[in-house]
Order: C-alpha cells, then structure tokens, then sequence
C-alpha cells in the first residue's frame, strides 16, 4: 500500500469522550452546586443519540450548514430542559457546551500519532469543527498536521464529499490515504470512496456493555489494529527515540 | 491585549520563497540537463509577479475559485512558454510548481513558532492551499495547531473574508487574534477587520536592493518585532528549555 496520509475519526476513536463529558460535567455541576440529581454519564450518553440526528438535518438539506458546536449547544438545550436543570446561564451552558474541546485521548493516541507524524501526514477527518479539534488537540498534545474534517470539506461523514474534499485538500488520490476509525460504518463510507481503511477497536466507548464495533469488518477494513501504536508499527512507522 | 491565536503571512514572512524557489529550479534544470539559459532568480521573480494578477481574477469573480496551486502552474506554463524551455513532461512540470511546497523558512522561524505555540495557537493565514502549506511545514518542521488561509476561507486575501472566516474558524472574536505579516498592505486589512497586527521585517524577500515594506506601518501596526523569535518575547511566551 502506497499510503501517504492517515486521517483519523475523533469521538470514540481517538478521544474518550463518554468518560470526558461526564466526568467534566460532573465536576462543573459540583462546583455550580446544581441540585438536579443527574447521572452525567447517562446525560452524556443522552447527548451523544441527540448527534447523528442534528447532523442530518443538515446532510439532508432541510437546514444550511451549521458547525457541531452550534448542534451540540442545540442538544444541550434540549438536555438541560428534560433534566429540568435550573440556574444556568449562557456562559455556563457555553462552558458545558465546551466540554467536547476538552476530551481525553486513550492512553495508545499520543505516542502513535507522534510515531505516525514521522512517517505520514496526520490530520483528523471529523465532524468536530476546526476550533473544537483545535482546543482538543491543543489540550490533549495530539500533533496533528492539520485540520480535516466537516468543516473543511463543509459536509458530515459518512456523506462522500467528506473523505472526497479531504484526500483532494491534501492534494492526494484517496486511495494514498489511510482513514483511521473504530467504527465500521465510517470504514465503509470512505472505503466506498477509494480509501484505504485501518480498524482499531475501542471496545468500552460505549461503558461496559458495549455490543458494537468490537471487531473489524472484513468487508471494509484493509488494517486491524489493537492501538494507534500497534497502526504506527504495521505501517512502517519506526518508534520514537 | 488579550491574544489567543497568532496566524502568519507565509510567502515571504515565514518563508524566504526568492532564494528557495530559485535553487530549487537551478538543481531540477541541471539535473534535467535544461539548455535554455534562465536567470532563475529572475523566473522566480517573474513567477511571484504573476501571483497578484492570477488571484486577482478569482476575487474579482472573473474566474470561479481556484487554488494557489492551480494558479502557480497556469503561471508556469506561460513562463515556460516565454523563456522558450524546451523537453518538459507534466511530471517535470507538476515537480517544478511544487517547488512552492519546499520552501525554507527564515532562520527564527521554528524557534519562534514553537515557542508562540506554547501559549498561542498558531496557524498559517496564507493564500497558499492546504497541501501546499501541509507540504512545506511537515518540510520545514514549521509546528502549526491547524492550517488556515484562503482554502479554508474559500478567499483570497486582502479579502475581509480572508481574515474574518479565519478568526471565525478558530470560534475566536477578530480582536483576539494576531495577524503577523511582513507586508504593511496585509496588516493594513486585517486591521480594518478588528485583528491584532504584528510586523516583522524581512529586508531581503526580494533580494538586496528592497525598497518597500522596510519599516511597520503606524498607522496599522500593532506590534513591530524584528523576528519571530522577538515577537514570541514580547507577547511573554516563555523561552524553550
């Protein structure tokens, strides 16, 4: 394979973000002495199934474009009504809102990305807008090389144009560009595409019962990997001194 | 003044495209065996004087938009045909218009950016493409959080949309970000929309006997340093260890 790019799914793949939100809205709920009794791991999981439905109003035409951090402030919205959170203002629904800039990368992320850097170009392909990767990267140390993504390419995977703008972007065939997720799904979008597509699994995304994507899809993914780092080595990318 | 973000002229601020260009060309047509005698200082010159007119038919709309790249090799195809340079493939003339791709930066360049970066995002805002700009930094070991400029924006600068779509990318307001350039004309328009203004000098961009863009502009210029290095200093981002 002559690969001369990977672009990486965000949520999920490369970032805890169930642990993250509801640990970071927890503590802000501590600190604000907010009364509601609310599981913030199940309100963060409340907020994720409220995602893919705000992103396809847009994939559908019956809204114009409209970055995820205004779709994410729209859900919380919504959340914060049915949990009947009281006393919040603007600013601290815009910090809340904020928590999807501040997630956590899994333990592998780092040390593979930056192994990864030296050998390929590195940039995420998210529906993250360019600010949230930017804050997230900034704040988690991921060396990304640029900003790929929705916003770019100003279209939501799975639609084509979002693998599509992002190889022509980087100036590149996609079938010289490696996309990079724990999700079959989303391998299946970009292999559909041209694309060359790596699995690493994150069995716990989901909590502990998770029943979905523990395995790579053999009809889509052409590199299983357990970890960014074991990607890195399979790929030919020589450890870090 | 509250800074969060420093975005940079490339061409000529960052990178020294003159002498890099140049000697990229001289290497390639003596490894080609070019005949043709060409002053390649003089085609790089030529070349960059042909940069303004060929995006000025983008902004003004004349032309649906294009990236720089396209633009660059429209422009080295008529250079090609004035010099009357003989034997070139369209892989010798795609590597010769990647010569953009492999320019040296000033020597405070990576020094500055890396410590710029530990308290600022930093992003190119450049009218260079996406590619072009991932190219020359992966290259040149230029540290940037994201790439910004006219393919993001999707408009060229000194277009306000340019620098706003840019501030808006970042989720960060006009005010709170820095334009670094080495051009007053540059500064000059991201003042007009609300940005911080920094000028650095770059003396011999257009070889020893420059005559504009020698001093800052007063009357646009926030921030005059002499190098990158100098710029990093005085917004207090601490030295490298």
């Amino acid at each position: 394979m002559d690969i001369r790019a990977c672009i990486f799914d965000v949520f999920g793949t490369t970032v805890d973000w169930r642990s993250s939100v509801s640990r970071d809205l927890a503590a802000f709920a501590k600190q604000k002495g907010i009364a509601a009794a609310v599981d913030w791991v199940k309100f963060a999981d409340e907020w994720r199934a409220l995602y893919q439905p705000s992103m396809e109003e847009v994939r559908s035409g019956r809204r114009p474009w409209a970055i995820l951090d205004t779709l994410h402030m729209e859900s919380l919205a919504a959340l914060v009504g049915r949990h009947a959170i009281a006393g919040l203002s603007q600013a601290d629904l815009e910090h809340m809102n904020r928590a999807w800039h501040r997630l956590d990368p899994w333990p592998d992320v780092v040390e593979g990305l930056k192994r990864l850097k030296t050998k390929f170009i590195i940039a995420p392909c998210s529906n993250g807008n360019i600010a949230l990767m930017v804050n997230l990267a900034k704040r988690a140390g991921l060396p990304w090389d640029c900003i790929l993504g929705a916003e770019t390419a100003r279209a939501y995977k799975p639609m084509p144009d979002a693998y599509l703008r992002s190889c022509a972007q980087l100036g590149l065939a996609p079938g010289s560009v490696m996309m990079v997720a724990a999700h079959n799904s989303d391998l299946k979008a970009a292999k559909a595409q041209g694309m060359k597509t790596a699995f690493v699994a994150r069995p716990t995304e989901h909590g502990p019962g998770q029943a979905t994507d523990l395995t790579p899809d053999a009809s889509c993914v052409d590199l299983p990997a357990t970890d960014f780092v074991e990607l890195a080595a399979r790929l030919g990318a020589i450890p870090l001194r």
